[in-house]
């Protein structure tokens, strides 16, 4: 599916696009297995208990995160979109059997897998409801968290290889 | 996909469930026609207008409806699952893309359609974020409104048989 957003619409998103040294078989095996996905999902030493994993449209995806000083995030969403290999969509917007949710931070992401020279081509669109929540989610550290994430994705994957 | 809710989400709910006397392949297309669809959508003689009807998971669903008194109402959202003659969800918590709205009403809803004698069995599971935003639906005239559209999509789908 493409995504044509309004240019109005798009000043709401926070996007990161990475030449990731891994490839994409293994990304998708990183990302699409809970017992692999948690050892790279949240910047360490952070840790992240994967609570529902449920990988089709309307799945539940709950991760709940818990930091070494005590500190916690839950994060129900569900999943809105699995394409293999290619693209995963989900939003803490609804839960699973698109149940409406209440959530602390309102966004759906986009993530798509492209091959690029012997490596992957990995970009995170994350979308909000409005400026203020983009901003946010930007001061909450969105840039330097999943970029760390994405290092520490590339790390995990190239050991899978 | 079966929903399978807890007991606490299930109470935000309002859920309508009727026999309907007409065959499932005329109430799907006096659903998925947006030239039908907007026949019935909403209680005459109050008029829909079909901005964005893209049938895919992800696609905008987009009604505005006007009263002949001059109120409207802008309902703007996204289309979540279509199978083909039994089941349509869509939400207003999300445009299409997956981009995030902030609908002046939350809520995503369920439509099944299941062969019930000569009839079809048709239920509209509403779902809400939260028990005030469902009581707000329901004082909105949701039962009284939703009703007089089913009344309304039957009549028409008779007339297409």
């Amino acid at each position: 599916m493409s995504i044509k957003p309004a240019a109005a619409a798009e000043a709401h998103d926070l996007v990161i696009s990475r030449l990731v040294r891994a490839p994409r078989p293994l990304l998708w095996r990183a990302w699409t297995e809970p017992e692999l996905l948690k050892q790279w999902w949240c910047p360490k030493p952070w840790t992240t208990e994967v609570r529902a994993f449920d990988l089709r449209p309307g799945g539940n995806f709950h991760t709940f995160m818990q930091g070494p000083d005590g500190g916690t995030s839950d994060n129900p969403g569900c999943f809105l979109e699995i394409v293999p290999y290619a693209r995963i969509a989900f939003t803490s917007a609804l839960l699973g059997g698109w149940r409406p949710a209440t959530p602390w931070l309102c966004f759906s992401a986009v993530i798509t897998l492209d091959d690029e020279e012997a490596a992957t081509r990995y970009v995170a669109r994350v979308m909000h409801p409005d400026v203020a929540t983009r901003d946010r989610h930007a001061e909450l550290g969105f840039f330097d968290g999943w970029n760390t994430c994405i290092d520490q994705l590339e790390a995990f994957a190239q050991q899978l290889g």
